[in-house]
């Protein structure tokens, strides 16, 4: 990178967000979409709870910093984010836990539907939940699988809810919500939209677009540390509606009095009775303090500085003459897709490790897909033009033939 | 206390382990059964994770640092404590959502039997669990509550699984697990065990004792943080006999291979199967450091201790002739008790309060108990003798009576 500022930098109303986080030293990260950067803010606001409340207050923390109402008030947090009121939004356990907990309250609040209907090329995790619930459940629950083309006409009759990631993890094709819950409502199926690209990274307007369910996850665009606990969101109408527990997980922080040590479970009113267990407090701490660095941003400005990044990556693979020889497989159009980019190569495996190697940091995808993400709070112009350079020289000198780059790795 | 040593606390063979504790100022703790103290070591593995790992070398870390192997890794550490072989313990999740998945596991491998028996005065969230699975799988699941005398006796052939606390949350109650197993076994019944109160307290043999599935919680004995990670146990015989999935959560994480992003789940070997989503990391590395500070303890030590410290505890409160007024619901005998004593007054709860202000930290327990917890690790016999001097001049001056001591607070 030149010392100089990229113009396009210099007219980035987010670019002074870069500050706020650590930036490994010689290293472009393009892989906010598994796992977003640390800030220093989230490491001091752990080392907080490390120090004064575990250390020093001990068990009186539950009360005194509030450790008891993080799902909520996190939750609340991330609801800002997403487009959806106070207290239908909480924050806790992983997203495939949570994802169990909203298809199990869309099956018995559709009672009499078995369907669920997803798409062949849904995050896998998301497919493997429903199986376990066809399994655990015999004939009232069937998973269907379509292309994500024909998802909004495959809805019929017999679908409880329709299971869609907005934005797809491989490709970063973004899906219509407001055509997909439009067209699910009418057939009276429930919408369960998994969040898992899409928070932090675009506007999302769940209440908006009347979502019934959605999850997602923290650690990605949203900077809360690897496996930071997930959230989940409920629409009003399924929490004010409760007449039995909504969510089979009947853990006693969602008891309506924890601590009364009652026998029987009595669910808490509203998205609280969607908690199981007792929270991870220091995974917790770390999402509450990544949030804050959304406080001051608009997602409208994090959307169009994304749209700026993946179109100028595009541009400058173009101009490297690399397009041809590895295309792009996510939509033309900027408003199709998420937050990156993803390009087709037999030998993308390679690739990704060689561009690692040269500093680089992208990911890879099976069968064979090169991922760039992009994390408008932290990346920049200056950082898509040194990376598109370094990869059109590593495709020039065909440097991913090394066997090194060959070798796979667990994970990637 | 005095700056001499206690003839007791100079005979203790544990008493070293004491200064790898942060001992929070002016304070006697003995909640160690709700949540035990954080020690620097805890504190600065955990700021490695973050600066270095995530911070420094962040995506890669899952292979560089062996993130991705944690709940592996760490559960044979806990597995070391409970008598458990290599490969049987994994930590992830919550307690909660471990024994879902067990109780799923029980029923499926005794299908035929839909009934769980417990006890009455088992843990809430144990008995709300098995309520969620009740209403979830109707009359494939029933939950049938007996006392903690009639329990044995209360097996029968349609109990699928007997869901045991060994160890009484109120009472500290030890109930006798290689009885229970014995008895199970000759009528067929599974048995399922919640170590919350056993693991880190007091040696545990769940090989040699022929259980089958075991939960427990890392916060208490194991020091690992608020909300930490929890365990799952699973006897050999299961993992061996898997000839489908043993439960059903199925999360990309307990997938044979986890990044083929294959459409279809099928379950990892062994114990990984038992896991769902991504483990929240800050936490699990919390764990993982907790569990060295048991590297060089012996469980017989640490049983002996405990022991030691309750004995010491009930003959001071009957120096101070408080038995009376506030009367032991703990069994009289050490080897039918945990870790733990508790003790009943109609004021417990503003007893406890008093205790708290005058700088001794103990639990309430609903309806009427005040709970005092030995952490061996790093209770000594001259915080015991100093505590219970001054639960003596609380009672001398009924300074429970204070209005600001009744007020009740959310957690206690």
């Amino acid at each position: 990178m030149t010392t100089a500022v990229h113009p396009l930098d210099k007219d980035d109303p987010l670019a002074h967000k870069r500050a706020a986080f650590h930036i490994p030293a010689n290293t472009i990260y393009l892989d906010g979409n598994s796992l977003g950067l640390m800030a220093p803010s989230v490491h001091e606001r752990v080392n907080q709870a490390l120090r004064h409340e575990w250390g020093d207050d001990v068990i009186t923390s539950w009360n005194k910093h509030g450790w008891i109402d993080l799902p909520v008030t996190v939750g609340n947090k991330i609801g800002r984010l997403i487009g959806a009121p106070e207290g239908r939004t909480i924050c806790c356990d992983s997203t495939s836990i949570n994802l169990f907990k909203v298809l199990c309250a869309a099956l018995q609040i559709n009672q009499g539907r078995q369907e669920i209907l997803s798409t062949e090329d849904n995050f896998p995790t998301d497919l493997y939940m429903v199986q376990g619930i066809e399994q655990l459940l015999g004939e009232r629950c069937t998973l269907r699988l379509v292309s994500e083309d024909s998802l909004l006409q495959s809805i019929n009759e017999n679908t409880a809810a329709v299971l869609v990631t907005e934005v797809n993890f491989r490709t970063g094709r973004r899906l219509p919500m407001a055509h997909l819950s439009e067209r699910a409502r009418k057939l009276g199926a429930l919408t369960i939209v998994d969040l898992a690209h899409s928070a932090g990274a675009l506007p999302v307007h769940l209440e908006a677009n009347d979502i019934d369910f959605a999850v997602g996850c923290t650690y990605k665009y949203f900077n809360a540390g690897p496996g930071a606990p997930a959230f989940l969101y409920v629409a009003k109408r399924h929490l004010d509606a409760q007449t039995q527990p909504l969510q089979p997980l009947y853990g006693w922080l969602g008891h309506a009095a924890p601590f009364a040590f009652a026998v029987d479970y009595a669910p808490a009113q509203g998205i609280r009775q969607f908690l199981t267990g007792t929270p991870p407090v220091l995974s917790l701490v770390a999402v509450d303090a990544a949030l804050d660095l959304f406080a001051d941003v608009s997602m409208h400005d994090v959307r169009n500085k994304s749209i700026g990044l993946a179109n100028y990556w595009l541009e400058c693979m173009d101009k490297h003459h690399l397009l041809a020889e590895m295309p792009s497989i996510s939509p033309a159009h900027a408003e199709e897709r998420g937050s990156q980019l993803a390009f087709q190569h037999e030998q993308a495996y390679a690739i990704c490790q060689a561009l690692i190697a040269d500093g680089v940091i992208a990911d890879f995808r099976a069968p064979e897909y090169l991922r760039i993400g992009f994390a408008p709070l932290y990346n920049s112009y200056a950082e898509v033009e040194s990376a598109v350079q370094r990869l059109a020289k590593i495709m020039q000198e065909k440097r991913y033939l090394n066997p090194k780059f060959q070798q796979r790795n667990q994970v990637t």
